[in-house]
């Protein structure tokens, strides 16, 4: 049988399992909203960003006079602990509650007042010394405290999470487009043959694609430094020192380094969360830049013998049992499995963040959760993909060769020299022939070998 | 100067252009709603459906007594003369309006009132003897007629328009099916080589993606049957006779050959539309199924030379103006564009037929303007596609051979006479050598040339 | 340190946890994609439904001869464990992987193969005497298996979850639209006034909703029975028995009561699958009605006092500190939250659904996992909502009179005794007042008392 | 009987209508795509930035020595008759064409050519003096040349269009903040009454989202300047002047005021149009936020009586025949349904986006077409919104007032004078007997009058 204690709110008391922090809200929320419980219990990161929370308010409070410096003492050794990971088995509460993540706030009120209470040798339940409304929540409302968490958390995967990731990717194509700078092969537009590129060219675009998604991320989540901090329940910051929000903004810059700030309007800052939609807007760009290089590598690498086949990829695992040379490009596949999940969650987003009503919005969980889904969906599949696939990418050199032999879009070179109408001959024969150009070339006795060889030069085509 | 006449409503007297049939209320929404005019403006589908819709409340009031015979009569000869098309250039208005269409349902009652009484001999303006209100809109509202004609003006498109011209394309690909159905080609699974397919068996795959989809839209349409109208404002039916919207109907489906019904709920049918989310959900998997073919085909069509090159598709524009054979597969490009189109106008219809409130959806036009467009642009695609690529779909004998002939996993035909890894160590060598099987099976000596032509047949591996 | 064993497929040996069933494949995939491991782990339905796929797989190919009624003994032995949900730990697989669900196939051709050689008495590793791929995979390919896997995954968690869960608030939302048929209240159209309507109705509008939309889903969900079985790697059955497909069939209906089926076309069931995004979207059109429910709901329960207030519901945890009758509608946020994720979701599957090429989509795994999800959270959340919220609305009688009382609208009731004209007067006259229509009726001195009482009836316009 | 003239391409010679000033590659993309005529014709916005795309093309390449000064002289002629509107009925191609919108830069040089040859006196359709491709292309590709247009056609639209009407709007949102910042009233959070705030705070909010969403509008549009052109084909420049990008983007700044610049890689800016994601993204966000604020305002007008009737709003239109006060709030109504248009475009955008393969994404049409329809939408809505709802909102004083004196949640503010527990007990009373919180603390005797009066202030809770 399981050891209970007592536990108390406004609406009653009820019995929590006596190896449990929370209390009695937790509790309710546990018994109200059982969905998805399997797999949509708050992880890791709006955890820490509750902790991360709680340990600010609770110094910027003393600072203001707002309360005993024990008793914030008291709360910030709990909310250590749960920035550290050591409580996460105590917040066991999912997305689908209230929407303003009411329960999730007073999860966190409750664990640290608890924690608090037993670091202080008090007894859990009692509220004494460390009250979970009128010490932990102090000066605060759910309405803004939850929304403060969400930016913390999305602000601290972003930088501690997604920009390393997907950086790494980033800088290894950057370097194979480096080393592959010289590599001349066919270009392709409409999906037919055009005139030359490098590899390196190629890749490059793929760079570029992630340098500016990157930078956008990066944009919109310079957004999410402004915090709904010292609004309270409406956003007049009602019950809360003045000085309140800009003071606590100021103690989660020293807990994380990251420039938070008190959100000039407190309205805007409840009742709707613009910057998460562009954030998630711009994880959507980024999605989309990842699928179209993606796709570019497993239509590069398609064959082994009835595709492209211009560069080689890992081989990760068995293709097919008999038949060798058929490597699947897995990575690429769950890399864009990713992104169509990520469409996905932004598309929630983008819905849940337009339904606000007058001061709240109360969609808060399930965005800033498909938020944090994607950005660590993200970061997973562009470390695999870079390290499964990315850094073992390789030119395949005499495909390669051998398929801008046969490109005919190369004649362009020839209109200087001979003209236009000759050259287009000498395609027009080549086509028909299946020749190559230069042995249509020679056999209409336009041109010379050498003069073929020394005029049709398809890295300079490129302009590298 | 524009000759005017007077024309009034509950909120007054205004001008409106002599020549022009409507009345005040129009004339005041296209002074309030100058939204997107250039393109917004309702067009064929719906002024026809109004017009359906006013012929036949006209002729079922008659018939239970609540309008004299003889206005009705009027009644019915001007909005056969909307049914018809003649008086388009009298609906001005666009699809960004009150959101329960009661501008545009008042358009139709002003022009019928007024077209009714000038053919009575009547003057315009005065509401003699055909009143817009109290006898076009007589036993109706606007919260029960628009949807109506919402679901009249699709299940028309659907008939009329989609059906045909999907199935048309749908048609040449099943004969194509059937013509191609003895050409052997390489199949193709994560973009890399697999085991022999029918050329036949690919272009049926696509047929069978079309039949579904059609059969789908074909039964989320059934639901368009049920029409609102008998519910007046509320869905109560007040000031309706309680026959009227079962007559009505009956009467819609002697116009247009459709078994319309009242619907059972009219509360639902007002405050929702998901008959029309379903549709437009229909829609968007047929164009999604329109995209995977689309996309089959210029894949199946890129070259001339570095692309896979299975397929030729019609030339209908240059290509390249010296390049002979790049032939760009620009209905492809129309049609995957088509499809992008429709999923974000599905994405539209699911979000606004979730925000009704109480007894009304008030984003009724937006909703079915996109159905419509959707429909229009599935349609019309489809026809170009047909006509333009589809049609001359042919198979390139010579690249089908030559990808099959060095095509690796035939190999799998030899497990049974040979031994698993006795065909294995074929297909490895042939990989390595960059020889095809044959070659490398006879290298090997494990089998004879005749033996291998007896028991390689690709043919048979496609289980045709 | 953790007891090993060797395990191999065709690339190799590699050491895997002794205590675990998987082999080589179900280790290099856990190897290749960490990604979203928290999280995206498949959960009991793709787990069940791989061993029911396993079992039904084994039997067939006994009852056909291809494969020794031992050796099928020992599969359906350990696929009834897996069945049965005692080896979930060994399904440690993420969703975002090889598009086509190859690793998840052999994850439960190794856990089936270990778990039946250590019935057998054999030794784990050695694949004999059952061999994961010449054994439990036989006459099958991950193309076709793992599709299967998932329209029985869908199927299973539509019948034994949604419907009965959904059901269930559908039949309370009934029973309170009987118990309320004769509450009077005022209607609301454009979130104006209008004329009166019962609660029932208003109520039996949400049950037409929720009944399309059920309907709906089951249309679609009828789709899902067609199942890839039978297609192997591209669709054409290579190396399956030619009655494989459809005994298999028969065997998976044996075994769930569900009249699964070989579909006919199998190249369109492996590189497309319309039926799950058709089920998807037809999960959205029941969320978007459970939204707009649900907005009703907490529309109709606004207040305490300056709100609309004619509802109660179920206080289930405290909404303010401080003032009491402060009903926060949580299980209306998270019905509509996720309702949300539920469009999401389907954004995915659709975006995903595009995008198959030649004869294989590999979006399949983030596809099934989407609906998946949509289904469980639908599901779950409409049990909160019933036993929560739905199950505990009350009408609240003053205020729904008080509210009807102040209502405009009735006046139209007596356009037929006193003349339009009068009639407007009255309303006008209330209006500028601020009084009742009765009061304002009296004073112009139009009807008595007695009259206004027995013309205005609105029990009566709501013609229940 | 139409008079023709020949003209020609590389695939031969067809007639074109004589007064009619395009050529042969436009007269096959009418035939061709007949797709959605009746509204997808590119409007000014496009027609208009080809006109500048060719114009300073002809400069530049003047300027370069790459075109004779006569001949560029002559096109920019035309050029500028192209952008001042002269010629839009030349300009006959649909958005469904080549995906890279080949036929709308052949029309544009088409029609630029012919009428430059008329100019110089010349023969339509000869070529000579002013080659359509040899001269007004030159250095040109469809490739970059389109997305070029896409990029100047979208920052014209912003600047000149959306910054201007939606700024409008949010001026006078911003100046009713102002106007109303003495107006206390209820606050609403979870739709439940919450403390006061002004109404001056509740607008003020609304205006801080519009900032912050038209900020990032700007942010995304300064992306656009960046501009394909100079990479002609496949983004290594082949075929132009080195200098040619960078000139030409000062013409089009010359020409526009805007700061375009040649984008630094060309191998992106073909084959992806990521800033045209963000900046329908930021659309998006400005959609959402425009779609909150349109809700609380017709939200806050409810009634005139069963709802919240703090604001009264204009009546533009007669909302019912015979109940005076009945205004429905058609302006929300059509700018709400403007706003899931925009989210539909966006999502089509976005689809769209992804698609880009090798050197080229073939979606530049539908992807400029939504973002330009998005804009066009949303500054229309927004203008008629201001004009003929925002700058009518008036506060309903009587009702503000009454619906704040019934509030309960004002008894917060008797905390700190007479305790948390006697100030519940107020409040618990007023709630069980429906009274005033002033006359139940009157009657549970723990304030007088007089201290009631005192320190419940409402305004004071705003904190104004």
């Amino acid at each position: 049988m399981t050891q209970t204690r007592k536990e108390s709110d406004t609406m009653g008391t009820l019995d929590v399992a006596a190896d449990r922090y929370w209390g009695a809200q937790t509790e309710r929320s546990i018994h109200n909203f059982p969905i998805g419980r399997d797999t949509f219990v708050w992880g890791r990161p709006i955890i820490r960003a509750l902790g991360i929370l709680k340990k600010g308010a609770a110094q910027a409070n003393a600072e203001l006079g707002e309360l005993p410096q024990d008793i914030a003492d008291l709360i910030v050794q709990a909310a250590d602990e749960v920035i550290a990971g050591k409580l996460d088995d105590h917040f066991p509460l999912v997305v689908f509650q209230t929407g303003s993540g009411t329960q999730s706030n007073m999860n966190s009120n409750e664990v640290i007042s608890n924690r608090a209470i037993e670091i202080a040798g008090g007894e859990m339940g009692t509220k004494q010394p460390v009250h979970p409304n009128d010490h932990v929540n102090r000066g605060q409302s759910s309405n803004d405290t939850f929304p403060t968490a969400m930016h913390i958390a999305v602000v601290l995967e972003l930088n501690e999470r997604l920009y390393g990731d997907v950086g790494k990717l980033r800088d290894t194509l950057h370097a194979k487009a480096q080393e592959f700078a010289d590599i001349v092969k066919v270009g392709r537009t409409h999906l037919q043959d055009a005139t030359p590129i490098t590899l390196g060219q190629e890749i490059g675009g793929w760079v570029a694609q992630l340098d500016y998604a990157l930078a956008e991320v990066r944009h919109a989540g310079e957004g999410l430094l402004d915090l709904a901090i010292g609004g309270t329940a409406v956003g007049t910051g009602l019950n809360a020192h003045p000085d309140f929000g800009d003071l606590a903004a100021k103690k989660y810059e020293a807990e994380t380094g990251f420039a938070f700030r008190s959100a000039e309007n407190k309205f805007a800052a409840l009742s709707a969360h613009d910057a998460l939609v562009q954030t998630s807007a711009a994880l959507r760009t980024l999605a989309g830049a990842l699928m179209k290089m993606a796709n570019d590598v497993r239509w590069l690498a398609s064959g082994p013998r009835n595709g492209i086949g211009e560069i080689t990829i890992p081989e990760n695992e068995p293709g097919s049992s008999i038949m060798p040379g058929k490597v699947n490009p897995t990575q690429s596949e769950a890399l864009t499995m990713v992104a169509t999940r990520v469409f996905g969650n932004d598309a929630t987003v983008a819905f849940a963040g337009s339904q606000g009503n007058f001061q709240l919005n109360v969609f808060k969980p399930v965005m800033v959760h498909a938020v944090l889904e994607s950005i660590r969906l993200i970061s997973d599949a562009c470390l695999a993909f870079n390290d499964h696939c990315a850094a073992g990418i390789q030119p395949n050199l005499d495909r390669i060769r051998q398929n801008l032999d046969i490109n005919l879009m190369q004649v362009t070179a020839l209109n200087k020299h001979i003209g236009y109408d000759k050259a287009a001959a000498i395609a027009k024969k080549a086509h028909k022939d299946g020749s190559s150009l230069k042995q249509a070339a020679l056999d209409l006795g336009y041109v010379t070998a050498s003069e073929f060889d020394e005029w049709v030069v398809p890295m300079e085509m490129t302009r590298n």
